[in-house]
């Protein structure tokens, strides 16, 4: 039998999968055998595979690959994640793996997907990886900044994820733009730069299931039973009012009659989990989560009507939208935490009051209010520096050759990847 | 920059968007800190936005809508019915919400998603959002009669949410009917009121997933654990033997030689969730509850076949065909309620007699079982009575102009709502 | 009103079904009140009907039965394995039904399913039931064979779900084999054996719902909250490992260009969760875990490859490649619960030996791990002897015209069984 191995572009992955169980097996073991009932794991994990996946199945002949290399990409990134995160909370040299290291994990995971949507169809499979694994341990170094340095709120993840991802993300994009600055020149494939019927069907797949499971998603990781019934209900409210909120403002902006627009649709309802990730655990109120909602459904479904077009033109291609749906939407977030820790008092969360901010303490020792709320400042600014630049410095090494960047002919479209039908 | 708001159908959508936050704001506090570890909350969600939302994509060019519809329909609907359900049980005038009223107001708003079903293609999108906003406040006003007054017993909500949304549906639709009264006349657009190979199988997502997490469903708002997984255990044996009897029918009717027919799969099989959802938290035996799906499978298979030709004759379209999936199982599962209310005994209920039958008394005191089954006929003849006065009554109202209603050659057409590719 | 009862090929179903009610009524009680908090019931079921379902719509015309024969025979059997299983743990002839045992009934029909793919296309609907009326039975039988005469360790059913429905569906398909030994001849319809662009879609669908909730399918049945723990963390390890392995040898055994290959993504992912099945709840290691994820996946795109092909010549059809998916990995599950259960000392596991190898016990009586080696040996070779006789049988008795075997030019085609738009 001749084994018929004609191409080894991936194999470089393989050789990085084999590193990563020899650093499994020297630095990982089992972890507490307190039955972590999490139920976030198995909500956050269909988010993670089957939202961003069919999520980004929207263009006509680009299925496959949406849904393998954000298969591929999570896959990979979950493992990695957890070593890189882990690295920070080291013990003896050894990391413990739980149920809820998986969950932060996956959660992780997500900020790759995210900067994947901008590059959705002008990236080739290895770019995409390569970016991956690079993202991956600036990501958890951010991370480890925002909560363990900072010591900021940020439950949800809008700032060290939503807000990480979509930013290197542009950064990379930006990076990699066609030297040809005219945009009609460097999309050829333009016609494919597009959704068919079904493929907005199957879209909507991952956009519902991603809604459906984002209250778990924004309460995975909170520490009481009071902080996460509030972040259910917050994060329920705020996407329930953007999506609303989408609804008419897609009709109203529209071009034809008001008829509705699938990329507002599959996207804008999203931002009000976004928007209101970082703070839905404070005491923001019912109504104040609506408010969140209402203004994330306005600023994603504007974002999308007049500044896409504006960054298109400008050489960043963001083919999902990312910043209309993280972006924008995850320094709303941002900034929300910065008014609502400027508002926190022992008073109003009593014996809460550390839980949600670590280093604020009931009795008045710790941090003030004013000072927390200048360390959310400081993890939003870091966290857009270090994304920007982070992706910019990726994306110009991803165009090395090695990583054979797609010519304009073969964007948007699976034949480059895949044995079609 | 000038804004280009072409539209304003559904901007009274958005004032209405911002009433509710402003109740919101003065009439709602988050509720106890206890950690209601209600999974069934999930399983809803996922049965309202993906198992409704998909099982009506089976028309072949209704997609978009029957997605997007149910979507906008829903994330309004909930935040109504939180309010309109609290009302009954306001303390202070102070809503307390938990994760239980969130679960509350998801399974409200399957009775507007059913009555959307009959509707499916036939009203404007306005019409929908203004049948949706009256409903729900009549249907409210109901369950608060079923539960609050008549103290019947309903768990899975099969009197007060499928008889409701199933007849109110088909009271609006009967006021909606075209004046034309021959069916050809009024249908011209006869060619799109059907599915595609495409649209059955994405309907087919939405169906099984309504079937998966029935149980949870059912079983969402038992009181005990014994109650619980009775509930679980009912629905599931009912569902499974309602799926083999429909198999079994529909190749027994059919025409061309024994061939299934997709729309008994995707609709007659969770027949056996409605007739099981009033009783299945009681005594009624694994083999009754195999029974009770199987009757619930004929009944639903035969109600396709036979009567809702009569129906559409009647001038009652009924699109998804809710009367047989939501309409005749609802109204077998009230009369089961009622037989099973008339056998309850304390000898055989024991301490769980009372989490069932909230007027019964283990003791003997409060209602007899005789007195039990007339307040459970009660409420489902009041039931039946309001949905269909108040359907009609709603669809009279709908026929506005200012609602927009359809022109014959729009109906069954996503070209009127959305910017197709 | 003429009833039009044109065919009664199902009818025996119906007959079965009312066997089933009975038998219910007079043997099935309601069990403990305990509440199980089993949400490996839920995912489980999500694996069954939507994977299972939605993995086997790859091909292009026979998604609707795929989908609609996965629902009607899991429906049927979950009924049927139910008592099947509890048949031989009756206490005074009463079967006492929980949500637990229902669980284990979803995970029978697993077995089922698995040899459903096998079959795909190629079986008829009555073949197809009452294939899976007989294996029920046997797999029953084989179950109980493991578990409480062997006593073996199994688990994610590695041994006695994923290994026995493969090498049943392979024994099934060779004694189904066309009689002309010619491939080319005994697949006329063959331009039907393939995907289509939207059926590889929605086949991702339930590849990546199996993927997602394997983790809870491999630790529903463990007896600790640290073995429910490993097993989520091993099973989640090695699913990641086998789809990065998948990606990577897809492309590079790949015949155009390094291009991947639909059938390995949808398929070799998954063989991380069937590899690691039966010792997922030992003490393997992370590293452990991820070195099973990859050679899961080396083994099962190779076997689609080089050894497919092989067997179709030889005249076993397989056509969703079971053996690579769950025949070798589930051999080398086996093969693993050998050397791990060799390995295993009481020093190691401490108190939780007995909850993983029940014969073994911590304080040295008992089984040495020797002889626990030697059983999970028989627990194997008794499960692939018995599959394999039992499926040629069945398969043998499936032929009879009875059951009226589909022509050639019948295969692969919704149009025999469905009314198609």
């Amino acid at each position: 039998m001749v084994y018929k191995f004609s191409n080894m572009k991936y194999v470089p992955l393989l050789v990085f999968q084999l590193i990563l169980m020899i650093l499994y097996f020297i630095f990982v073991r089992y972890g507490g055998d307190k039955h972590h009932d999490i139920r976030g794991f198995e909500d956050t994990h269909v988010m993670i595979f089957i939202g961003f996946g069919f999520l980004m199945t929207f263009l006509k002949k680009y299925c496959y690959s949406a849904l393998g290399f954000n298969w591929f990409l999570a896959a990979l990134v979950v493992q990695w994640a957890l070593l890189c995160q882990s690295f920070y909370h080291m013990e003896d040299n050894i990391i413990y793996i739980t149920k809820k290291s998986l969950l932060e994990a996956d959660i992780m995971s997500a900020t790759v997907l995210i900067t994947f949507g901008a590059l959705l169809g002008v990236a080739s499979g290895t770019q995409l990886l390569f970016i991956a694994i690079i993202e991956t341990a600036i990501a958890c170094l951010n991370m480890w900044l925002v909560s363990n340095v900072f010591k900021a709120a940020d439950v949800g993840g809008s700032i060290a994820i939503h807000t990480f991802g979509a930013y290197f993300g542009l950064g990379v994009s930006w990076a990699l733009r066609p030297r040809k600055a005219t945009p009609t020149d460097s999309t050829p494939s333009v016609d494919l730069n597009g959704p068919s019927y079904t493929s907005d069907v199957t879209a909507m797949i991952g956009s519902i299931f991603l809604w459906i499971y984002w209250p778990s998603f924004n309460s995975g990781l909170t520490n009481s039973n009071a902080e996460y019934q509030r972040a259910i209900i917050n994060t329920y409210l705020s996407l329930a009012a953007a999506t609303v909120t989408t609804f008419v403002l897609s009709s109203s902006v529209s071009k034809h009659a008001g008829k509705l627009d699938m990329v507002h649709i599959q996207n804008s309802t999203l931002a009000g989990g976004v928007a209101v990730g970082s703070v839905c655990n404070m005491h923001i109120s019912a109504g104040g989560a609506i408010a969140i909602g209402i203004g994330a459904g306005i600023l994603s479904v504007l974002g999308y009507t007049f500044l896409t077009p504006k960054l298109t033109n400008f050489g960043i291609i963001d083919t999902c939208g990312v910043n209309n749906l993280h972006g924008m939407p995850g320094i709303l977030s941002g900034l929300l935490s910065i008014l609502f820790a400027a508002l926190a008092t022992s008073h109003g969360y009593g014996k809460e009051l550390e839980g949600i901010f670590e280093e604020m303490k009931q009795d008045g020792t710790g941090r003030s209010s004013g000072n927390q709320a200048l360390y959310q400042l400081l993890a939003l600014a870091v966290t857009l520096g270090i994304s920007i630049v982070g992706g910019i410095i990726t994306g110009a090494l991803a165009k090395m050759p090695v990583f054979v960047p797609l010519k304009d002919t073969e964007k948007y479209d699976d034949e480059v990847n895949w044995e079609l039908p």
